[in-house]
């Protein structure tokens, strides 16, 4: 497999978890950085997320718990609730994992990440997403 | 609900999640802080791994995720690896979603949970565990 | 004690600290997470903040000093310097322990909790607080 | 050398590596922490930046690796690309040192960063700078 | 004012909150960065202990609070463990801080303390120090 | 371009850097997480650590710095003081950098580097390294 292939399956990849994902990244990267946006869509999406060794879903929820935890990353925090969400957990296990946090990284860390999932709900409601 | 009955309950959970930790937890807090040890069977047991939302499994994989990225508490990284193999997640989930965090923590903090799972499995292939 | 009594405990001590962030934290999460704002008032405020090992004065300090050096929750280092306020340590006191931290995890941790104590002293005096 | 000269060499110092710094630093802080102003300028400028054992363009490359992998200082971290700009760097640069802490601090960390170069490259273009 | 007496004042401020941490800081730092040693005793000790706006005692609580929700500085935890300590804070007050800190930074973090903290209470029983 | 090459690419590039982290990396990972191994060759070596767009030596300074600051990987921050010397950093210099980090990560982080420094050019100085 070369590396076009893996950019190909890593596009293909996000496209499945988050169809507006990839064109953002490349959007938003294009003047700056174009490299390390080929790099994510090869590296993590094209390697990590199609490892057949855990599930996407699991996957989302592990991504949601560590960014919670840290503190440092909520843009990625919310885009992760979102994919979370398309991955099938409901509001109330993603509002689980994030109380359950509270216990590992502290209450405040919790509580941000409560007001993240509360931004990304309301985008939810007022698009009609699940 | 009274307080004992949290108590009791968290103790009934912890001893299914982990049996020896709570005998372990109280033996290594009753000389210097003996109610951290019933507030910690109280709380995180007693209520959060007693919640009905989010299954005990999934739980265990948030928890590996978050404390392979914050890097700070190997001790307990390694005590919920353990309860991870305990609640069915297998060696190559673990070690799917300690790789996956690389992309959210960076490469060394997914490195040293490597290292840490290395360890449990060591013990569980010594003790005879899965 | 029973659970019920904990919560009124872990609410009449949270009015005593700050009568405004109980009806506040139940308003936040009620539709959300409402078990999380119950567990806070039952955990931090009915069980910690009441014990009588160590005065609430000397509490709010040692969370200003430690939501400082961790850097990732400005709105509740706001929120307790607000209370250090209330406790009885002056605005002074608690730009000293905020520059000390410079020591401890850097001038740029010291330099934005100074900013989080500037907007919430700016508050007190158009609220005509101390 | 008296203290006075500390806080003289260090102001010069300061001027030569961001000429608004210093004057802006003490508006900042002259009503709530005159005294850490002193410090900031006595202690990194007139101690660590005058040091003649690291070039300062080396220095500067390697705060804004810091302060991407630790995620918690976005103001100062774009204080430190202007300056990384002024010492010389070029803005291709200040990019690949960000993107190859995606390594060492995650994705998310370098994404952020790259958020706060496009703002001061902007203000960079806006201002006719380099 | 001058530097030598910022030193010396550093130097007398050190040998009474912790007479034998001086000359432990020069001789673990003589070969690799003996200026190193020197900034310690002037800035942290020679102006910010030095300072009348905030009394030892509470500057030592804030440290080890701050501190333990890091949870990358073991050693200096348990340095300033000794010295609240000495500062005349009791042991169960230093435990009671330590736990406090798991609401602001979860359980792992206060656990970790916790054991930072036996590790100085046996030398100080070895020692016959309170 | 294919990966077979990337991989090749990275080997050959790890080896200019580091001729025995190669095979130790293969070696510590190759009964739990083999893919991983190849990644990490693939990615850091095979595609940051061969752009053109900064020097190696840079980018080890940077390394350096920002494990000093984050304080969580010890053994991958010996590994980078190791590399910093072969790329042609004096120790000097090395100690610089980590003194400088004080100001940004606080004194504790600069601290801890700087015994990690120490291990480095002992086994240096055994070894007969620079």
């Amino acid at each position: 497999m070369d590396n076009q292939d893996r950019y190909e399956r890593g596009w293909a990849r996000l496209k499945e978890i988050d169809p507006e994902a990839g064109p953002e990244l490349i959007e938003r990267l294009k003047d700056i950085a174009p490299d390390f946006a080929r790099y994510i869509i090869e590296f993590p999406f094209g390697t990590i997320y199609t490892r057949p060794g855990l599930d996407w879903k699991s996957r989302e929820l592990a991504v949601i718990a560590a960014l919670t935890a840290l503190g440092t990353a909520v843009p990625q925090l919310k885009e992760h609730i979102h994919r979370g969400l398309r991955a099938g957990w409901t509001r109330q296990e993603i509002v689980e994992v994030i109380m359950q946090m509270a216990v590992y990284a502290g209450v405040p860390a919790a509580l941000n990440a409560i007001s993240a999932a509360k931004d990304v709900f309301k985008e939810h409601d007022e698009s009609g997403e699940s």
